[in-house]
């Protein structure tokens, strides 16, 4: 690349990681195996997520968190179901309404909260107040919960026990979407385990896209029962490789420690390094400390300005400012794998002198 | 890959073409670009498919031949909507219902046909006994053509002319499921315009995956006014890539003279071998003269079990025989780029040999 | 009614019997009732059928057939599932494709069959064809049947024996379309349970409509299994009514002994001679001998275009001649509870002077 | 009904007015007509709305609310389309989900606003945030709005402009819930067309049953385009009666003057008078003067039991307090043309001597 370049519009404009693209080219060393997701590249897969979670967890390999995220939903919420969701939740905001389309018209309904958590309190609330049983209201099937949030903060093992008890407690399925689910583990340091199915999470869709991979995404399903009608809706969406071993070789080789770990360390570090930098710099102002690999701030629109026709790459942040600073305009920046620290130097660099 | 393996299950089955995987490797040389498809690679792409087709055609490209079917199906017929295609057409008996369900319940209307093709005639009368108009009845809207068909056949020019006719007599689009176009192409010797834009085809469904891509079919809007709702479409069913490039820099790879023709060349020649020395083994019988790298063949049920038992893969044929044989079972041979002489000669001597 | 009128088009097109009519002015004496179903009229009307059936039946009353069809079928179909029916099923032909809407992309597969019917071997080879468990292939759900079926032939109890048998043997669920069942039930002499529950259905639309009701259906539930998931498609679909008890009034007035079967045997034995009278007049031909109120017979062209010069009022039949006689157009003819003996003779004296 | 019920729950408990059952009776007097909407009442009752619109309109009559309000946003909206509506909006709240149903997964995106209404400017925000033409995100295609609203208030002729308006500029359609349509222009005093066709409304849904037919609404549309596709999906949908002439002849007899306009005082009125004399007893609180034949009222919870336990019906009002005193409950009373004086007094006198 080009060292004028600053990118920090999102960690999947990014190419691949050196382990998966290596895995991609031995995997084709094979001269070929049965199709359809029943070779035996996905199934070592399978085992190795077994071993990951320490749980049988039952794996579905797919190449976009939307899909991965819709048809998961679609499993496990009935057309006249509800989805409680936090607000700015990618499900409710990005993907074009592929929630409502693959389960046939389930409602998503929308919660405030901080930094794009649920909060268990008023999750149980908005539950109670939908009408259980009551036939003119859609029913309550599944919450939705991203780890880590949309607003780059984590959710302790705690936090999400105490959603899925909520969940539990209305007979209601939990879903969690793991777009940035390494970056989130790695902050978190505890087991894979204790974030889900420990927790309480009965289905995982575990990205690996935006940390490294071509297109790979994989839905990890805790509980077994949505599982044989997951299969059917799989396939006719059209999300069934028929080489699925190409796509099952990048995880395979992503979620292996000394792999996934490093990358997101490299992201999250600079991000903590981002924001650091940005703490220092009076004219701007940081929204939070970064968990993750995503930082938040405040900044004269003029500065935006200046930032942008000096080539540097970012996305405005279209939520409202938590702290209601309604005065400067809230951008985004995330770094991935690929980011580095003289990339990082140079932004604060212009940034400073503006 | 090991000598023993005589594999005709399927060309899904293999691997990726060494242009296709450097493509790749190249693609990541770059930094990142721009995500869901606004890259500079999905850019170069179209304009090379415009030359390709000598038309200014809008595309798509998509993981799966099942998604571009149904989408493009979707964005072409309205919910009450028929489309007319042959009974053993993909899009009816191998694709889990995605036709309908993309489409909000459309209905496939199942026509008979010699080799899986079409006849003009039969569409059009089956077409004016549906009742356009008449809101009991779901509403001519769409006609699905294989090329090549199911049954490993081409359609001639003059026959896609015939068709669209019917179409447009009609006010209905056409639709062409080309997963094995190349083949088809290569076979037809003529120009890809003649038997798309020029024959009035509205849309393609191009595949590459079983030539020899990893995942990478494209759609190929010739008409643009379903374009725009086919975006939204592509999008909330989760088949937008982030890393769109890696799936265009597959086909770019591929529909270069000396590529997609080569390879597909390759298939259809030891297609016409195998096609060859069936037809000089008395105790078998070939059902037709292959067009493509699809060969049937007649055989009795003990050296199916046979052929089984020494390790030689291929799949039944689920369909009726044409001729009304019932005595035999058939089979299915697909040859692809990966298939050798070799593998051939082995086959025929293992079948002289029962 | 004017006395020029000879109207054999369908049942649908009569008015009410005095007997509903009165039902409902009787039901508007009371001031109000609870809205939505939860009526006591409604609820009366459930222990009404469950004495009709003799079995603790659960009930949905509706206001057409369409819908009570469509939504059933949905109620015990996934998205991926398929249908079984006749070719020339209502739900295929006349819905305007409701199954698959409500279903949300369900499969109909079609059969062929004497008068209408399934047979019930040719229905277990097709069902076994499909690929149970095979994720490519829409998954064998539910099995249709209409009775008195579109041909206005009836099942015998054993024959619907035989087709149940063959659904629970493949996990799959039995629906019947019971537009007509009054007329079939009537010509049976059975006991409603001897064609229904003890049989081994599962779910009946059970119709009044055509048998003189204003609009009034009912789905009535033998399994009470997809119970649950049906009130709320009933509801979202907008098909409870708010005043549900002067649907419930209607079917209540009707499903008693002395009322549907006393307009049902009008209308079935005005079919007869009507019949008898056809089948005297040497240019035309019956069909088949009526078993309900719907007479089909072939006739000259000329002849067809000189009742209707005259005002007499029918429908052509759009199916193929089931003895292959091509020569002579086929038409249907409808009686029903107001169709009169006199109405019938003079429709046979026009046709004897043409 | 006994004298001692006194019943505020909804206008839909209530029977059939005298003028609607005489229609009902008349129409049974003609022998048949052509069923599915094509008969002459049917006819008639458009030319009789085109007269009352001064417009001509195309009609499609219907048994439910629900029903007309999906099938119409269905009809105006893409699968990937998002309707603007109020959070309190019976689309969103009480029809459990049928507008995403009947739209194949649209999106509702919902707006405060007092007392029910949509304000002009929030609106335009909201709608522009949504990022029109933005593949990510469901698309504005139309506003819904409910004359009078859920909170019982109207819309001014100008403020329906004004929110047409907004639709106009941003290419969408506007959707008019009208279930208390006759209230609603009653409180005005105004045209019909002057908060329809004249302010830029697209698609009414004309109630009549909460005002007193049996079960009749009526779905009006002034935009001819969405027509053609409306037509299928009513019939796919199960809502197209096939003895149709029994709703269109409800419909008839309720638009006339002198009818409607009647029993619409008489429900005004008499909600008037409640809320005077609510406005007199100190321990309970008018939330608003009523436009309509809705009054909202705060009072102690145990006057509610008391009230409760008297046999007084009425239903809890689920929605915050518009002016945020949460320590007193909110209940909704609605009156009818069947509510009398004497319950209006009753139900005050009981109130006072709690």
């Amino acid at each position: 690349m080009s060292h004028q370049i600053i990118d920090f519009r999102s960690d999947n404009v990014t190419g691949i990681i050196p382990e998966i693209l290596q895995a991609i080219i031995r995997e084709n060393d094979r001269y070929g195996d049965t199709s359809y997701g029943y070779d035996q590249t996905t199934i070592a897969l399978e085992r190795q997520l077994r071993d990951f979670f320490d749980y049988p967890v039952q794996i579905f390999p797919i190449i976009s968190g939307t899909a991965a995220n819709a048809l998961t939903l679609a499993s496990i919420t009935p057309p006249y179901g509800a989805i409680f969701c936090h607000e700015h939740a990618h499900i409710h905001v990005h993907e074009c309404g592929a929630a409502e389309f693959f389960t046939g018209g389930a409602k998503l309904i929308l919660l405030q909260g901080q930094q794009g958590k649920l909060a268990p309190d008023l999750l149980d609330q908005k539950i109670r107040t939908l009408g259980k049983g009551e036939r003119h209201s859609v029913q309550p099937a599944a919450i939705s919960l991203t780890q880590a949030t949309e607003w780059g903060a984590v959710y302790q093992p705690d936090h999400v026990t105490e959603i899925c008890k909520v969940a539990k407690k209305h007979d209601m399925l939990v879903h969690m979407d793991g777009a940035r689910f390494a970056n989130a583990l790695l902050a978190l340091r505890c087991h894979p385990g204790d974030i889900t199915w420990r927790a309480g999470v009965d289905v995982l869709c575990l990205g690996a896209t935006k940390a490294g991979a071509m297109a790979a995404e994989v839905v990890v399903f805790f509980n077994p029962k949505p599982v044989e009608n997951f299969g059917y809706r799989w396939q006719r969406s059209g999300h069934v490789l028929s080489k699925m071993r190409f796509l099952s070789c990048q995880l395979q080789a992503f979620w292996r420690k000394g792999v996934w770990d490093q990358h997101a360390l490299q992201a999250n570090r600079l991000a903590k390094n981002l924001a650091d930098g940005i703490s220092q710099i009076p004219s701007v102002q940081l929204v939070a400390e970064p968990d993750i690999n995503e930082v938040f701030m405040r900044l004269p629109k003029h500065m935006i300005t200046q930032l942008q026709s000096q080539g540097v790459l970012f996305y405005d942040w279209p939520f409202p400012d938590p702290d209601h600073q309604e005065n400067l305009p809230l951008i985004r920046l995330v770094t991935s794998f690929a980011t580095t620290q003289e990339m990082v130097d140079r932004f604060l660099g212009l940034l400073k002198n503006i």
